[in-house]
C-alpha cells in the first residue's frame, strides 16, 4: 500500500500497489477528467508528480508533454503507476469540477489612476536638416501632445527604440511610469498589469487592463513551495540552510508566476510582454522568499523582517518574464508575521477609513487580525495552523468538489451538504467548524472539547470518533477527538488574538461595530458556528461581513491606482503591532482561549 | 613572407616564414621583454593573437597560461611561429618600454560633490519591544545622524543587508546615490569610482576615490574592438549585420573594462565591489556599441543617434562587475559623430565658460571641433582618418618607444628625435606632421603636396619618397608621396571643419582668442608644424594650449561632481551641430582645404 496525496484538493489515503494514479484518484473520489477511460488517448488526465516515484514516461506521455514538462514530472495519470508514496498536483484543467479558488473577491470601486500610463506618440522622421536623435524625437512628441518633460527610458526600451520607430512609421505607444518609459509598442497597444496574492498554500493572480482597471482574467493555483513544507517555519528553515535552497524556493515561485502570466495572457489573447507593471502581495516570509531576501531573522526572536518598506524592483532582476522594463511593486510589510497581504486586505476593505471600532480578520494557515479603534490600528498574527485547509484532520480535505461544507445535527440525525452536491469525500474547514459547533450545541462535546457518549460516537483504535457518514463499504467519514483538539488549537489562536487586541485598546467586545472576515476560507464559514465555538465574539450576525479574497483585491487596487498605493504605505506605517509571544501569561491565556465558549471570564 | 602586425605600437612589416613571433618583433624593433632569450623559460614575452594562425600551444605555453587565456589566444612570443599573416596584441607588461598612454591629462581643480556619498550608520539591535525591520533600522540611523529621509535600496543591497548588519555588529558604511542605497560595507569603507574614456583605438581608465576625488590608479589599453575594424564605419557595419555581432562587440568592451577594473583595484589594493559609480564617455558609435544600442541609423543619412540624453544604467544590466547595485553614468551625446567624449572635453577644458572666441579640437581618428563664440557653441566632426595613429603610412607606427616624433631639416641634413631616445623604428603622427612641415618649408614639396627633386628624394618602385633614415642594412625610414597625400586628407578634413565653424559664426580667424588642442596625439604635435601645413589657423603660438586627454579628465570630473554632471548636460543641449556632409559645395571646399597653406582664399 502506498499513500497517495492529491493536491490541491487535499485528499490523502492509502491505495494498493499496481493501480494507476487515475484509479487511485477514483478511489479517493478526486474528479480527474478522463474521456478515453484511461487508455492514454485523450491526454486529458495530466498531473504533476510533486514528490515520490512513479513508473517512467510512456510513449503516450511523450506525445502529451514537452521535454520541459516531462522534466518537471508531468504525467498522464492513467499511465503512471506509483512506486512509492507520492504527492500529486492536479492542475485546474484536469479537474472535472473546479475547486474553489481564491480569485473571487471584493468588487472594486476605484477610479483608475494608473502608475503606468499608455501614451500615443507621433513623430517626424529625422532629416539632414533636423537629425534629431531617436530618444529626443520621442520625448519631443510626448512634450508636444501631453506636455510631459523628458525623463528616463529603460535600457531595454532604448535598445528597441530605433528599430521600432522605423518599423512603425514613427508612431508608437509608450508605457510611462512616473518619468520613466518602461515599454514601447505599436500604436494603441493595450497595456496590462498583473496583480498577485501569494498565500502560504494558494496563489491568486489577476490580469488587469491598466487603463480601465478591468480584470481580464483570473487564475488560482497552488503555491509550489508547498513541496518544501506546508507551513512557513519549515520553509524558513529550509531557505536558511543554503543559498541554493533559497534560490530554489524563489525559482519555484517565479516559474509559477511566469507560467501564470502566460496562461492569463493566453486567456485574454495578449502577450506577456504587454504586462508593464505587477503588484505582488504576500505574508512577510513569502514576500522575502519571493525576493530571495534573508529569512533566518524572521524565524528567531526578536522576529524582524529584512524589509518593511514598499519596493519597486525591475521584473528582470527577479527573473519575471513580463515586459523587460516593467517593475514589480511590493506593498509594504508591517512585521515578521503581519505582511503586505494584510495591508492589502485593509486597503481593499477600507477598514482604515471607517468610524467606530472595526475588526478585520484574514483567516488562513496564519491568521492576521487588525483592530481599528477610531483611527488607531493595531494588528496581531496568530499561528492558526493548517486545520482549516483540512490538513492534520483525519478526513480533512480542501474546499473541493465532494467536500462536506455544512452540517446540521438534531438528535442522532445528521444532515450534510457537500460542495457541488457531489457524493461526500471528506470534510473541509467550514464543514469541520459546523460539525463541531453542532456537536457542542447537541452536547456531543462539552466546553472543554471532550467527547461524551452519544449514539453517533464510537470508539475505534482506542480513540473516540463522531460518525458523520457511515459507509462501511466505501469508507466512513468521522471526526475524531484529535480532530476536535486540532480545531480547538486553531480557534484558541484566533480568539486570543482578538482578545489581546481588545484588551490593548481598552475596548469591550460588545463595542465592536463591525467585523470583516476575509480570505477564501472566511468566505465560506458559517459565522454562527464560529460564534458558537467561541472563535468569534458573540455579536449580532449583521455586524459580520464576509468579503472573500480581500488581499487579492487590494493588490489589484494598488496595481491600478497610485493613490491606493500611497494609502497602503500609510496603512503600513500607521498599523501598530503586538507580538503575541510577548503577551504576559501567554500560555495560561492560550489554554483559557481554547474553551468552547466565548464568555470564559465569568 | 607573412605580414606581422604588432599592436598597440602599430608596427607592421613582412617577415620570413619559420621565425618566431619574438624574432619578428626584434626585426621590427618592437621591444618585447625576454629575459631567458627566447627559451620559453622566463614566461615574460606574453602576447595575444588577435587574428591569423600561429603554431599550437607548447608545454611552456600551458605552464604560462590558464585554459581561459589559451582560449583567448594568449601565447609566449618565443614559442609561437606564424602560419599566416597575423595581428598581435602586446600587453603593456610585455613591452620593455611603455608606449605613451592616454591616461595623462588635465589637472583637475574641482571641489568633489560626489553623486555617491559614503555615510556611516550605527544602529540599535532590534528587540522584542522594538522589532524594527532591518531596512527601517538603517534608515532611522541615517535620519538621526544625517537627517536623511528614507529612500530606496537596490535589491542586491537588500539581499545582503540583514547578514551584514549582524556580522558587523549593527555598524555599516552606506553608499548613497541621491536617495538610493547602492552599496553597503564595513564601517569606513573607502568607496571608489571608475572613469573611462573609450576611444576608437585606445581606452583610458581611472580609479578614483569618490570622497576626495583623488585618482588612485590609471591605465591605458587598446580598444579590443579594433580586431573588428580600425574605423567606426566597419564596426557599425559589422554590428548591424546581426544581434550576435552587436553582442560580440559589446562583450569585448565589457570584458576589457572588467579586467581593467580588476587591475586598477589590484594596483590600489581595493576590491572591484567597492566601485559604486562609473562614468563612461566615448564617441557616439562606441557609446552605442558599448550599450548594445542599435547603430545602423548612425551609418546612413540622416545619421541620427539612438540616444542623445545622459543615461544612468545599472552596471549589472550591461554586465559590468563592479558593486552589483552601482550605476554607470553615460554623459550625453550631441550628434551621430559628436559624442559624449567631446562633451567631456569641453567640460574639462572649461571652454564653455570662457569669454571671447574659443576653438576646441580633439584630434583622433575622428576629430571633433567646437567653436564657442561668446557663449554660442557649435561643433563639427571630421573624418580625419587613422594617419595620425600611423596607419596607412608606409613606415607609420603609434607613439611608442623608437618612434620618430620630431624632425628638423636644413638643406639635406635631417635631425630626428625618437620617443625614449631609442633607435628609430618608424614615424608616429607628430613626426609625420613635422617632417611634412619641414619638407614644405624646405620646398621638398610644394603647396599642392607634390614632391620636388631634392637630394633626399629618391624613386622606388616608381614612387617618389623622402629618405628620413637611410639604413640599407636594417631598413630605411622614408616618407612616400602617398604618405604626404594621406596626411593631406587628414589635415584637409580638420581644416574644413574649422573653416565651416568660422564661416557659420561669422568670425574671422584672427579673432580667435584661444585654441585648445586635446587628445593624446594633440599633446605631442608641434603646433608650429601644424600651422605651417595649414591644418591650424596662423595665430600667435601663445594662443594655442595643448591639454592631453581632456575627455578622460572630463569623465573624472563628471564622476566626482554632480554640478559638473549638470554642466555636461547643459553643454550637450547648448552645443549646436553642423553636419559637414550637408555643407554646400563640400567637395570643392575639401579639395581647396587640402592645400598646404592656410591662406587659400587669396
Amino acid at each position: 500500500m502506498y499513500t497517495i496525496d492529491f493536491e490541491p484538493v487535499g485528499r490523502r489515503r492509502k491505495c494498493p500497489k499496481g493501480i494507476s494514479l487515475l484509479d487511485c484518484a477514483r478511489r479517493l473520489n478526486v474528479d480527474i477528467v478522463s474521456i478515453c477511460g484511461g487508455m492514454g488517448k485523450c491526454k486529458r488526465c495530466k498531473v504533476q508528480i510533486v514528490s515520490g516515484l512513479v513508473s517512467p514516461p510512456t510513449p503516450a506521455d511523450r506525445e502529451a508533454f514537452t521535454k520541459e514538462e516531462l522534466k518537471q514530472n508531468y504525467r498522464l495519470a492513467c499511465m503512471a503507476y506509483p512506486q512509492s508514496d507520492v504527492k500529486i498536483l492536479v492542475p485546474p484543467e484536469s479537474l472535472s469540477a473546479p475547486q474553489r479558488t481564491q480569485v473571487e473577491g471584493l468588487d472594486l470601486h476605484v477610479e483608475p489612476e494608473p502608475p503606468v500610463c499608455g501614451l500615443e506618440a507621433q513623430m517626424t522622421p529625422p532629416s539632414l536638416d533636423a537629425p534629431d536623435s531617436d530618444d529626443q524625437n520621442l520625448w519631443s512628441a510626448l512634450k508636444k501632445k501631453y506636455d510631459i518633460s523628458p525623463g528616463r527610458m529603460d535600457i531595454t526600451v532604448q535598445r528597441d527604440l530605433s528599430t521600432q520607430l522605423r518599423n512603425q512609421n514613427w508612431k508608437a505607444s509608450v508605457a510611462l511610469r512616473d518619468s520613466e518609459i518602461v515599454a514601447l509598442g505599436a500604436s494603441h497597444t493595450r497595456w496590462l498589469g498583473m496583480a498577485v496574492d501569494i498565500g502560504t498554500t494558494k496563489i491568486a493572480a489577476y490580469l488587469v487592463d491598466m487603463e480601465s482597471g478591468e480584470t481580464l482574467a483570473a487564475r488560482g493555483l497552488m503555491n509550489p513551495q508547498i513541496s518544501y513544507g506546508e507551513d512557513l517555519v519549515s520553509r524558513i528553515y529550509f531557505a536558511s540552510k543554503s543559498a541554493e535552497n533559497a534560490e530554489k524556493l524563489q525559482m519555484l515561485l517565479v516559474d509559477a508566476l511566469n507560467q501564470t502570466a502566460d496562461s492569463l495572457c493566453r486567456e485574454a489573447g495578449a502577450d506577456p510582454s504587454r504586462i508593464v507593471e505587477s503588484v505582488v502581495v504576500a505574508n512577510t516570509a513569502i514576500h522575502h522568499l519571493f525576493l530571495r531576501l534573508p529569512v533566518h531573522q524572521l524565524g528567531v526572536s526578536p522576529y524582524v523582517p529584512a524589509v518593511r518598506s514598499a519596493l519597486d524592483i525591475k521584473a528582470r532582476d527577479i527573473g519575471l518574464h513580463i515586459a523587460p522594463g516593467a517593475y514589480v511593486h511590493m506593498l509594504p510589510n508591517v512585521a515578521a508575521y503581519v505582511g503586505a497581504d494584510h495591508v492589502a486586505m485593509i486597503l481593499a476593505t477600507g477598514m482604515d477609513r471607517t468610524d467606530g471600532v472595526r475588526l478585520g480578520i484574514d483567516i488562513g494557515t496564519n491568521t492576521e487580525i487588525c483592530l481599528n479603534r477610531r483611527g488607531k490600528m493595531t494588528s496581531v498574527s496568530c499561528a492558526s495552523g493548517p486545520a482549516f485547509e483540512g490538513a492534520h484532520i483525519q478526513h480533512g480535505m480542501r474546499a473541493a468538489s465532494g467536500a462536506i461544507e455544512h452540517v446540521r445535527l438534531s438528535g442522532d440525525h445528521v444532515e450534510i451538504q457537500t460542495i457541488g452536491g457531489k457524493p461526500s469525500v471528506g470534510i473541509c474547514g467550514s464543514g469541520l467548524l459546523d460539525v463541531i459547533a453542532q456537536m457542542l450545541e447537541n452536547k456531543v462535546i462539552d466546553a472543554t472539547g471532550r467527547m461524551n457518549a452519544h449514539p453517533l460516537v464510537r470508539r475505534r483504535d482506542g480513540q473516540k470518533e463522531f460518525v458523520l457518514v457511515d459507509r462501511p463499504e466505501d469508507g466512513s467519514i468521522t471526526v475524531s477527538q484529535k480532530d476536535v483538539r486540532e480545531l480547538q488549537l486553531a480557534k484558541a489562536a484566533i480568539r486570543l488574538g482578538i482578545e489581546t487586541l481588545l484588551e490593548d485598546a481598552g475596548v469591550r467586545e460588545k463595542d465592536i461595530d463591525g467585523v470583516v472576515i476575509a480570505g477564501a476560507f472566511g468566505t465560506f464559514i458559517d459565522v454562527e458556528s464560529a460564534v458558537t465555538i467561541g472563535m468569534l465574539p458573540p455579536l449580532p450576525l449583521e455586524r459580520f461581513k464576509q468579503v472573500g479574497n480581500a488581499a487579492g483585491a487590494g493588490a489589484r487596487l494598488a496595481l491600478i491606482s497610485k493613490s491606493r498605493r500611497r494609502a497602503a504605505q500609510r496603512i503600513a506605517s500607521r498599523d501598530g503591532y503586538i507580538e503575541l509571544a510577548s503577551v504576559p501569561d501567554f500560555n495560561i491565556k492560550f489554554a483559557r482561549a481554547s474553551s468552547m465558549t466565548w464568555a470564559i471570564k465569568e
